[in-house]
């Protein structure tokens, strides 16, 4: 009953073989390896474009040097209140920016909709310079925190919106291959050719033990990354470590793979929890996460039965819905290691319950 | 019919006269002068405590460096959805702060109330540390930029929220003149007996040249100041020039009178505003700041008269209020300067413009 | 006996007066008003070029911010190793760019020279990046700390470097004003026509009382200082304060004037310490400081009688040179208020301490 | 002949075969697993002691963080001409700390002496305060960039002024393992028993692959570092990775079974070296790192025949010590995974080219 988080688990066995295989002879340090090189030509290939593409260990400071490269410390960032890089990452976007500002829209929404980052504009954004904070760039996660994946067209007119007022697009891609897995598109058709201009691709969450790449499809925001990579410290010595996690996960769509398999257990669990009456899906599942209201009680009883998952936010609601008194919101989250059994038990102890009362 | 700012007028004589005054003679540089001195024993006086005081001259230095000295780099600041260390002053907190965050609240409502902090408290503020970034001061405006006056009570009531969740507590005082001018009270009973632990006390809006001073009751939190101030280059050489000033402005009175002068104006440009059936008032009139609903052709007929007064955000209506397509929000401002003329002349083409119609 | 600092004084008549008559009517905030405009014009005849000009309250802020428009957080700025960038400003100009690095060269030698800055870069400067930080900037005082004046050739020889290396060449011009009253030359030779990219003129040293220019001659690197300023709290409502000053100050050569009084008192003062046998100038005098080896005992006497100046480090020395241990070394200031009584005095105290012994 | 640094090779078996039997599983993320608790205890164990410990990816990380909780943005840290953070590590220190100050002392020698430091605080140290930076810590590397290692008795000396002076002591190990092999001391010794506050101990260098550990023996220093570490983006979330590692490392003394193998290398390298009389050892062999004075013939020569090791910096040299035209001076780096054929061919294609001479 693992469905805590999809970093509960190690390494695919895929990912994890070709990081011993690399740990044999001597090479160049920082990134100056084959493996590094070999995982750069997978991701050109894989995105079918000429992008630039930097590894670093954590989900965090992919976010937060992607940022840093595209807005100034005076700007603004325009993310959805749920956005990890909003809650979840303490102030690194701020530290790396050098001050840059986060502004959170979309409130009790899945994803930010071009409505409403229109709406932002017309309504909300400062124009009196130097004494407003000038909006720098978009971030948007796919898929969302809450679960939601974004379209290419939902993609192209955030872009478009961003192009018009001049601002960067950047897309926190932690389940980018979750994302990819569920829409019947290419890598390219999500990212840059809806015109997004940095993705931060995750692959720790769905099969790496510890490698996120920043890709740059707009290859000017690159001009400096090295410098800022190695003055936060993100810049590895035995770079091997990272060049060879996402050759074995690139390889042979082992990602797509993982992902798919990710999201199949997500749709069973889904399915299977919508058939019970008194539980209800907070949000559409899409991707690999699963929002679900349940009772107080019933929460005490499958964490009592080894289940593990989170209690999460009454605000990551959607807008309007509330919880009762007895209520409450969980998160589940299955994974590339997923397993039938685990879903099997899930649901066991929760019918076991509702036969019992 | 100069109702732009506060700060489009010089100082009082009062003022300029002292400064003048401090003009002639050697003294030790970096505020190690008489001046300083006097000033810092005049505003222990004015609120009868053992405060520490420091001068700088802007309120954006002044509401920062008070700030950078009440959080850390990873905290959060919560503030009013229209303060001016969130509008107006560019993302100066973030960077005195070496990166924390402001979180806004109350949107539509004139004042941050108990109500709306403790409700933030219980359905938004992250208790997931490090990943969650604690909550470590609160900052309100005093007057607000709404031209709300909070009360005595509604100081403690704050403070209260602020001491149980062990946050500091920061006051704008930009116009905190204004409020005292408002309210039957003492400057302490509005800051330190109701909780309040730093006070960024501004002249410079109402009646002083460049002066501005950050006041700390709770001295603990000004450990580092003096090495803020002089790195963030605020630490004036001839610290004579804000010291003097200061004496000046507080002497027997003066920044009272003045802040009364400007009230009185307010409140008498409200009144004549209010008889005036087809326009309206979209807050209560408390301060030196006049909110007011005019139709787009009377703006236009009022700029074309030589008015001085800027058009302001639709966002800073009173929630669920609404503009019609044909009306704008404009401000004006009151100051120790303005005459009965500038009223009258404003009335004038205002009552012209409805005659005529 | 006021030789302490050129800080330790008023404003000179004029530029008070100036600013005295800046006082009065309506105008508009942040720099928006005809003072400051007069100010930039006024600077633009002065430089005789097309100069982009800014005003801030302090040295520290003017340098700083001035070095945060010339180099990246990751790079390293050259400096002397007795700047006041480097030794009397904290770690300001390290806060204002991000974090970027000071390197200090020529110790023991009044200026840096250009076979020094070509020996660093030979010897010492880093080429491995992104590990090592690269050179951006190159600072110098003019007149120096150690009272010394860089001549047009000399600036052009080391902007002849600067430009070679592809790094900004900044002034610290806190006494700017010495060094033109100095030389045979003018600003524009001094600076712009020398290869230097921004100058900070100081005007409050040398007879202002609060009033510090950022001036760029290489006007693209000015392009985000209205955000920096403001960001950093610099940006003044009332900019009348510091418009009326440098309007009073430049109006007629007055600022000139005061220097080239300051700079008679300090080579009279000079020539009158020469002819004393027991004690030694350390440093040619050339602008408005005089740094003296005296001894312990006449050090006393002179506080006692109660000369103002202070006590100097020893590694100030030049090379080679050292203290015997009865010895110290002091500097002394001349400004634009030293009278001739203040030299009298002083030179009478140290005659009459020889005669006796 | 792979002497080009410790960093080019993979890891050790046993580190390898601990993180691979670590992927297996579930645990709780972002270091809240068993193999990072291990660790912990382990690192307890070695140094005797109930320090706190956190694990991080790189040395540049581990370093700045740790400087970070030792110094105030406005101190300045005293560390070598040769320091890893003052020539290596771009401003990561700047960055992390806020803007602090690195002032490197100790040209010319290998290592910082009681006597310099003193020399420093005598001679150097600014306390004119806020105007100086003040020192906040002291930073030394063990070993040396400079291959030599620090004793007891040495760090003591040291550790007595810091405290005088009341500053933080930080110990970057990098290279740790190589000086504990090298001395006849425990690891307690070398570190809080000589009054070292933080410790970096690296393991990368010596047999992991990606894996530093921040090691507070001054555990209130470690009050904030999970902010720290988590807003900086360096906090893990598969923790096991570092876990594993460090578990592997410390095992049965494997540590220092490493570095003591890559020390062995070293001597003997240094020994075959030393016969040859056209070259000259720069320092003194300690612990991995032989610094050598070549001709630039022989460096061609060396390269051609496949050679790996690097140029380095003249100034690397001992005081007084300087190079003929035609010399070089070159680093040769032995690591754990060093063989016995790598010097043997290294050295035979040294004396065939003497003997052809």
């Amino acid at each position: 009953m693992q469905f805590g988080s999809d970093n509960h688990t190690g390494a695919s066995s895929q990912v994890l073989e070709m990081m011993v295989s690399a740990n044999t002879g001597y090479t160049a340090g920082y990134g100056n390896d084959d493996w590094t090189m070999q995982a750069v030509v997978a991701l050109r290939k894989v995105f079918e474009c000429d992008l630039e593409a930097f590894f670093v260990p954590t989900g965090t400071a992919s976010n937060s040097l992607a940022l840093s490269c595209m807005v100034q410390p005076w700007e603004t960032i325009i993310c959805h209140e749920h956005a990890h890089i909003y809650l979840d990452e303490s102030t690194a976007p701020e530290f790396f920016t050098g001050g840059a500002r986060l502004k959170a829209i979309a409130k009790g929404v899945g994803k930010i909709s071009a409505d409403l980052l229109n709406d932002y504009y017309i309504n909300s954004a400062g124009v009196d310079f130097p004494h407003n904070s000038r909006v720098g760039a978009l971030s948007i996660t796919q898929a969302s925190e809450l679960g939601q994946v974004y379209t290419p067209e939902e993609i192209k007119s955030l872009s478009e919106i961003a192009k018009e007022h001049n601002i960067n697009f950047h897309m926190d891609g932690a389940r980018f291959a979750n994302a990819v897995a569920h829409l019947n598109c290419t890598p390219a058709e999500l990212t840059w050719k809806s015109g997004v201009d940095v993705l931060c691709l995750g692959a720790t969450k769905c099969g790496a033990l510890c490698a996120e790449a920043v890709i740059f499809f707009n290859k000017e925001l690159s001009e400096n990354f090295i410098h800022r990579r190695k003055r936060t410290g993100h810049l590895i010595s035995k770079g091997r470590i990272f060049g060879s996690q996402f050759v074995g996960w690139l390889k042979n769509d082992h990602w797509l793979d993982l992902a798919t398999h990710a999201n199949a257990h997500a749709q069973k669990l889904a399915a299977d929890l919508s058939s019970v009456e008194e539980i209800q899906l907070a949000w559409p599942v899409e991707a690999n996460e699963i929002f679900v209201i349940i009772s107080k009680k019933l929460f005490k009883v499958l964490k009592e039965a080894g289940g593990e998952f989170y209690e999460w936010y009454d605000e990551a609601l959607p807008l309007g819905r509330t919880l009762k008194e007895d209520q409450m919101l969980i998160r589940l989250v299955t994974s590339f290691a997923t397993e039938d059994q685990h879903r099997i038990d899930f649901i066991n102890v929760i019918n076991q319950f509702y036969s019992v009362q």
